[in-house]
């Protein structure tokens, strides 16, 4: 044992018999004991380290308790046989770096490799026209959230549990069927809302319940890329039907012949377009897809920034039929680490979504749900929705103003007024890349719209600008500089 | 016109053209103008209806822009031509009751009817046995946790924006990462920490990556039910292998003749019996699964809540290769609502992790994981850990003591010393649902362990009991009015 060097300090504020076990498990996990090797006897050992008996034998019983040693009647004490001598370099070497190959994935796992992740955040540009859609956050009534948090975590310890039902805080689901049924015409019961971690969730959840693999999925074209990873990740077979300015082309759709299983659309404005389904389309939509027996997924995108036009009610709200699945979020006009979106579920689906959520992560977390069932009935939420319209519709403006006075010809805005991003097109021989890599040189962040095309290429110089949390200065900078580029 | 009573109110704070449009939409919706009728000029309905021409003109722009009016040139506005009939009494009826038929599942979607919810909570009983995991919810250090969210919310901005890696925020990765360390004896860097939504949501993701239809999965038997819902829903096949005193029996995983992808076991203290898997059984298990190339999923639930002996390390850290994912969860050492636990996952598969976490809802929320950070590293954890671990040794004390004293022989305490629940066996002829229906009656909730058993019948007179949330008082009264129950 004197070879072992087992390290007992006896100033340290660990008791000797702790420090004695763990030495000594060390030397067995690395080796330095040998498996079925005799243990000096408790007393011998005492005597050796200089320790008491007592000492010795509790680092001796923890250690047979775990199997470490065994004792042999009328033997003594070994270090336990089972231990395979393979195992027992564990602790020793570092970790050493996995072959690729030893786990095999699911076919859903292997299919993520095409999802591209959003890149690491790098140095802070000057003025980031890449985050689209992101609210602005120094305008975020962030006083009234706290203390409406700080009010919500005092309720009652029932706030630490479980919740009475995984599709959310009723309190919550009852303020957001008022919120929809009043500024969105959709038709709900508070039973039929589901609370899930923003509208990511609510698509994966729904992707999970109705698609199988080789299911057809029709995607607006371009449109919301994140959404297209979920549906091929599901294993469905995308059909993309082209967007025009009064949104999805409903002739090419009809003209379908084979059978679809869902239709995804960002009906209040197109994602990344801007357009507005129109009222006929949406009749026509509802039609054909009670006559299908298709359902469709409303993503609800951007429904709150419409600036000069009363929104166009969700196609929900139009049809009695249990065809329509609707889907928002509070990313937009709340914030996105929030993580809280919403379903709206006909009557029959409640309980196996219920079933879902509760399998998938049970609930969402209850805080943030008291919090916001209180700022929606109190009034914050639409008064913060009404100052955020009219900043994002000045900041719009600017953009438009900008991009029109220093690129004139040389750019196109798609898309309606409405919404926190604009899709423009820059009529220019430079390819995204070059653009892109001399706007960071300057300071500005910008995105290609490639990855919402089916086909890459229709997406060649078309540009998601986001200026909702760029003030007017920042903006016009921006395009002075995209000018100059362009220029040159 | 006239017939149609369009209802509007010069007092109302509405803008009339406004009430006008609104009249006219809902006439149109439900069939009252019907399709393609003409409508009265702007300028004899103004004098109809004795508004101002600009009023009205301003709802008829409204109502051609988004496709409820239509103008043919030279003839004057009509009523649209595209709006289905069958579309049109949409607004008027109650929504109907949906047919069942009418959505069809998918595979995963109909699986999800075998899941069985907890049943929503009832009157509350007085003494409840059945939450067994339930923290001790007045125990918690709320003021502190309350003045780290305060904290965490005054940071800056960034804490409402989407984060800068899926996996998590950074600093509490890196606390997690030195607490596992430290004290379960894991070997993970940070970037192998990944935050989920509670150990719920990692058990999800990992059947998705790993689990195609078909595949097998060892279950330890009796075993964690939510486990073995998330398994079988995913469309795997389970395999049941028994657990005794030392965990799971490997001379029956051994046997096994059937190749299997993944073994779920809960090492520290096995759900439901409160077994703990032996060294020997760890390595001998870490061997199997290394030569078999199986994935072991490590639950290392309860591990925090020995109350007589050092914990044994965890699987994780006892091997250098990667064929353990770990898996913990905050829902029992903090509160459950949190919904935050991770995974430590081997470096080759951090980036598909990381593309499902962002594809399935993005990251997990901010504002608590910013706060969780500071909790661990200012010591609060640890702290909140050392004093639930007296606690809860007491109250299970008090459980033993009083199921001792008052049923004697009548009842049978399997498992160890160790953990937030008991697993019991009452002797008697009366069956579950009358024990459960009495104790009701007396304002006792229990619950049956039948549901831990892959064939329910053996877990026939066996309860599991919770009493880390009730004190001494109402434990010594719960079970003595089990005592009567069982007497009779």
């Amino acid at each position: 044992m004197m070879d072992l060097a087992l390290k007992l300090e006896t100033t340290s504020t660990i008791p000797l018999h702790k420090q004695l076990y763990e030495e000594i498990r060390q030397a067995i996990l690395s080796g330095r004991l040998e498996s079925g090797q005799r243990m000096p006897s408790t007393r011998a050992l005492a005597k050796t380290l200089g320790l008491s008996r007592a000492t010795v034998l509790f680092s001796y019983d923890q250690l047979l308790s775990e199997g470490y040693l065994q004792t042999i009647p009328a033997s003594g004490t070994f270090v336990a046989c089972q231990l395979p001598d393979a195992l027992l370099q564990a602790t020793s070497p570092p970790i050493s770096p996995a072959s690729p190959s030893c786990i095999e994935l699911s076919t859903y796992g292997a299919a993520l490799a095409t999802v591209n992740l959003p890149p690491p955040p790098g140095q802070k540009p000057l003025i980031n026209f890449s985050c689209y859609g992101r609210p602005a956050f120094d305008e975020f009534p962030i006083q009234i959230w706290r203390r409406l948090l700080s009010r919500a975590r005092c309720s009652s310890t029932a706030i630490l549990d479980y919740p009475a039902d995984p599709l959310g805080y009723k309190p919550l689901r009852e303020a957001i069927a008022r919120y929809l049924t009043q500024s969105r015409a959709v038709r709900c019961e508070p039973s039929q809302v589901a609370i899930v971690n923003g509208s990511q969730q609510a698509l994966d959840l729904i992707a999970r319940l109705f698609l199988n693999r080789g299911d057809r999925v029709v995607m607006e074209d371009p449109g919301y890329t994140e959404a297209r990873y979920i549906f091929q990740v599901q294993g469905a077979e995308l059909l993309a039907v082209p967007v025009d300015r009064s949104g999805l082309v409903m002739e090419q759709l009809s003209a379908l012949t084979t059978p679809v299983k869902l239709v995804y659309v960002t009906p209040s404005h197109q994602f990344p377009t801007g357009a507005v389904l129109s009222l006929p389309r949406r009749l026509a939509l509802l039609a054909w897809a009670q006559q299908t027996g298709t359902i469709i997924l409303e993503d609800d995108y951007d429904s709150e920034f419409r600036y000069d036009e009363r929104p166009i009610p969700a196609l929900q709200g139009l049809t009695n039929s249990d065809s329509v699945i609707y889907i928002g979020t509070f990313s937009k006009v709340m914030f996105p680490s929030l993580r809280m979106g919403y379903l709206v579920i006909p009557q029959q689906l409640i309980s196996v979504v219920a079933r879902a959520k509760w399998l998938v992560d049970r609930q969402s977390p209850l805080l943030e749900q008291h919090a916001l069932a209180d700022f929606i009935n109190e009034g914050h939420l639409e008064s913060h929705i009404r100052r955020m319209r009219i900043l994002y519709a000045q900041r719009r403006r600017t953009l438009v103003q900008a991009l029109t006075q220093h690129l004139g010809n040389r750019v196109t805005i798609i898309g309606e007024n409405a919404g926190m991003n604009a899709l423009v097109k820059f009529h220019t021989d430079q390819n995204d890349e070059e653009i892109i890599a001399q706007a960071e040189q300057k300071g500005v962040e910008l995105i290609s719209a490639r990855s919402c095309y089916m086909n890459a290429e229709y997406g060649n110089g078309k540009f998601l600008l986001g200026c909702t949390d760029l003030n007017s200065e920042a903006i016009q900078e921006g395009v002075w500089h995209l000018a100059q580029i362009l220029k040159a």
